[in-house]
């Protein structure tokens, strides 16, 4: 492994964030809340510090390993939310660099759990970047899943791979730099319609962005202390539901449909799938809240359609205190967590395509019972998957649950009682935000015990980045030779 | 599938299980508690069925094909928890069929979940006869897991061949008959030992074989409604503690050990797995219990060794109140329950074996990252294990979480706080018994809705006969042709 490579890399991603810190720098100007030397600050050391390592280690590579990918991509976000604290602690937001780290990490790990009590008091340029982290984040993780990790071997898009063959997949894999710019486009192109519809609606240019960056990222981030409720707007709450929808699909599907091949978005075995279960839910929840919290099926219809699709896309916006509802919903929207967005998309959990893998695997394994001698593949679309596959969603599977497993029993020894230590793991890991009891909706992650921050901290860089991508460096086995 | 062949077992198994009657009945002879006519004819109505079903169905069989053997073991154990019930109904402890056919259930599947508020009133008869289902339930599991299930091509006992070549597999194979009858004297000597300590102790013959019968079958049915703690005694404690953690061993292994090849108890992955996993949770609960709960360490030792043992074996006793212990205690007893005994034990759960492959093969996809080109196999002592025993295995673990999701959002439509929906779930699935909540230690099953009570029926029944025996025949497949 070539440290060379990795700080010429991470250097070259810091000074760009630096530099991204010029648009908080506009807003702050123009509202005048005093954040604008923090900010200022913050940009230069960032840039400063990207500048110099990039020049440091001026050796050009063509060609970068399997280990120093993952070390290259599991340090990019640490260091990034590292940097990305600093408006936070320069600007007094949090005392301590826990706080401020884990509000960093939460941005751009696009969870959007939050330790800040109120958002009101929060100096507008700094509220600003806060959501813009979700936005980067959002558009690494896009790049990410699409472009750099089936290179390495992991993650849900050599799934998408073996359904779609073609098009997305040759023009996917030559260049990383090219991909990267034709997602970004989609991923933009997406956000300003979304921001224009927010503005249509009377939202401020400055909310619009904010709410757009943690919709599109299925971030969560909300400029307003209860959130998406606070405007009581069934226009925003359709036109964010119908977004955070979008967010969680494959943006390589995204780019397809914009090209004019609608039909692999209908036809896409992942999105069916994702459609079903998010239709499936909504309709349950919209049953249930209308015989037992609210009056009409139009209201009941409303929040349980926002709110189901902001849990399972990992969102996290809420319209409506959830932990009022029927003890039914609130654990169906804790396993909608586990569920996730879609390959490809913006969301986190365990993501669609793996889910709807163990399932028809599952049962292929009922039908081997009845057939002992007979071969029956995996089917995906078309195309049967490979043994390989599987073997790294299975493992995938297990590793998740054993992170989670180990990470809640954490929880519960700092204190937490068991519905909060269960969920304050499942809200962080699957980077959804806000869960229940001491996390619960109307709460923030404040209460947490520092170690256990650090915990959740750790759980949403793991969950975000595909669990591999950090276990990896973990392994001694990994930093030999 | 010939319906002859699967009536005519069920009818050979139904008349043996209404001769065992008579022990409940020589009880009932001598503690005079009013249960005599009840049991009377409970046997008479189940040996006379059985016999004529045996005789209806006359045509001698040799071989049984693998859809018949599916449909034997699930209906074998659906139709002697029903005859098992007629005790309860005809003896007027329960006033209805589901609480009756619930506890029958609950005994056959030696899960020991209860829906008596007390034990005292009871009748000894009745009692006893509980607790022997546990006991017969056990010895049902034992023969199943060991030498039937792996012709069906199902359960842990694939594994155990997987690493224990030479004189258990072959041992096993040839014919079903003569390995129960091994087993059998194994678990009726181990038994008999577990007795005579217990009366040793000072408790009666009546006593000391139904807490036996609770203990070997990792059952948990007590004549006391709060269990060993009615005793409070450090010597029961510690016997029943140590027939446990015996109880949750494989028996081929405890045959082998009493044959002088204790070296194979030792050498035994598995059992190394199950050890470290059961230390490591006493002296982690001890030492949280010592520092919260109780003022010395040798209290906190006796009573979480015993609670450990009896959560992670899923035999279900209690000596304390475990709900009032500090929430980190709970939330690991819960996991506990997922992971059980060893395979070819009467534990419940997952089974060590399982829970350690899929550790093996985590650890591998982590190990191919790094080495993308190697061939690394899952080994279980020297032996690789084959990808079709893997597949088996990760069918098996998603299926588990799979129903266990499905009935616990059941539970929770029906009306149950989220704990109290999980866990009820996770003590009858993994075959438990007390859980937390509504369904906690010092609590019982009687106030789970009608309709939750078959819920949980099918989750001990599918849980004990290691889910694809059961589901398999809910797949229209299985019925073709």
């Amino acid at each position: 492994m070539r440290l060379s490579v990795i700080f010429r890399t991470l250097g070259a991603l810091t000074f760009f964030l630096g530099l991204t810190m010029v648009v908080p720098i506009l807003f702050s100007l123009y509202y005048r809340d005093g954040d604008l030397q923090a900010l200022i600050q913050s940009s230069l050391i960032t840039t400063a510090t990207g500048a110099f390592l990039f020049l440091s280690f001026r050796k050009v590579v063509h060609q970068i390993s399997h280990r120093e990918g993952f070390a290259i991509v599991a340090f990019g976000w640490i260091s990034a939310a590292f940097f990305g604290s600093l408006p936070y602690l320069l600007g007094g937001v949090f005392p301590n660099l826990v706080e401020a780290y884990f509000e960093s990490m939460s941005g751009f790990t696009t969870t959007g759990a939050t330790v800040l009590p109120a958002m009101e008091g929060v100096p507008r340029g700094i509220l600003f970047w806060r959501s813009l982290t979700h936005w980067l984040g959002g558009m690494g993780i896009i790049v990410l899943s699409i472009a750099i990790l089936p290179l390495l071997g992991v993650g849900g898009m050599q799934l998408f791979r073996a359904e779609v063959p073609g098009p997305v997949a040759d023009k996917l894999r030559p260049r990383i730099a090219e991909t990267a710019k034709i997602l970004w486009q989609v991923y933009m192109l997406i956000s300003a319609a979304e921001t224009i519809l927010l503005m249509a609606g009377g939202m401020s240019l400055f909310e619009a962005l904010c709410h757009t960056f943690g919709t599109m990222a299925t971030g969560g981030f909300s400029t307003r202390s209860v959130s998406i409720g606070a405007y009581n707007s069934a226009y925003y709450d359709g036109v964010i539901t119908i977004f955070m929808i979008l967010a969680g699909t494959n943006f390589a599907l995204h780019y397809q449909t914009l090209t004019g091949e609608w039909r692999s978005l209908v036809r896409n075995s992942e999105v069916r799938f994702y459609w079903t279960l998010l239709g499936g839910s909504m309709a349950l929840v919209t049953l249930v809240l209308r015989f037992e919290t609210y009056d009409t099926l139009k209201m009941a219809f409303r929040y349980a359609s926002f709110q189901v699709t902001s849990i399972m896309t990992t969102t996290g916006y809420t319209t409506a205190d959830f932990e009022r509802w029927p003890s039914f919903v609130q654990y169906l929207l804790v396993l909608l967590m586990f569920v996730g967005g879609s390959a490809g998309s913006t969301g986190g959990g365990m993501k669609c395509m793996r889910i709807l893998l163990l399932l028809k695997q599952g049962y292929r394994e009922l039908i081997r019972l009845i057939h002992p001698h007979g071969i029956i593949p995996v089917r995906l679309g078309s195309r049967a998957v490979s043994g390989e596959i599987m073997n790294s969603v299975w493992g995938f599977f297990f590793l998740f649950i054993l992170i989670f497993v180990l990470a809640s029993v954490g929880m519960a020894l700092l204190g937490l009682d068991i519905v909060s230590a269960f969920v304050s793991v499942a809200a962080t890991i699957n980077n959804i935000g806000p869960g229940l009891g001491v996390v619960g909706p109307m709460d923030n992650y404040r209460s947490i015990p520092y170690l256990g921050k650090w915990v959740l901290i750790f759980c949403m860089l793991v969950g975000r980045l595909e669990l591999y991508t950090v276990i990896v460096l973990l392994v001694p086995e990994f930093w030999k030779r």
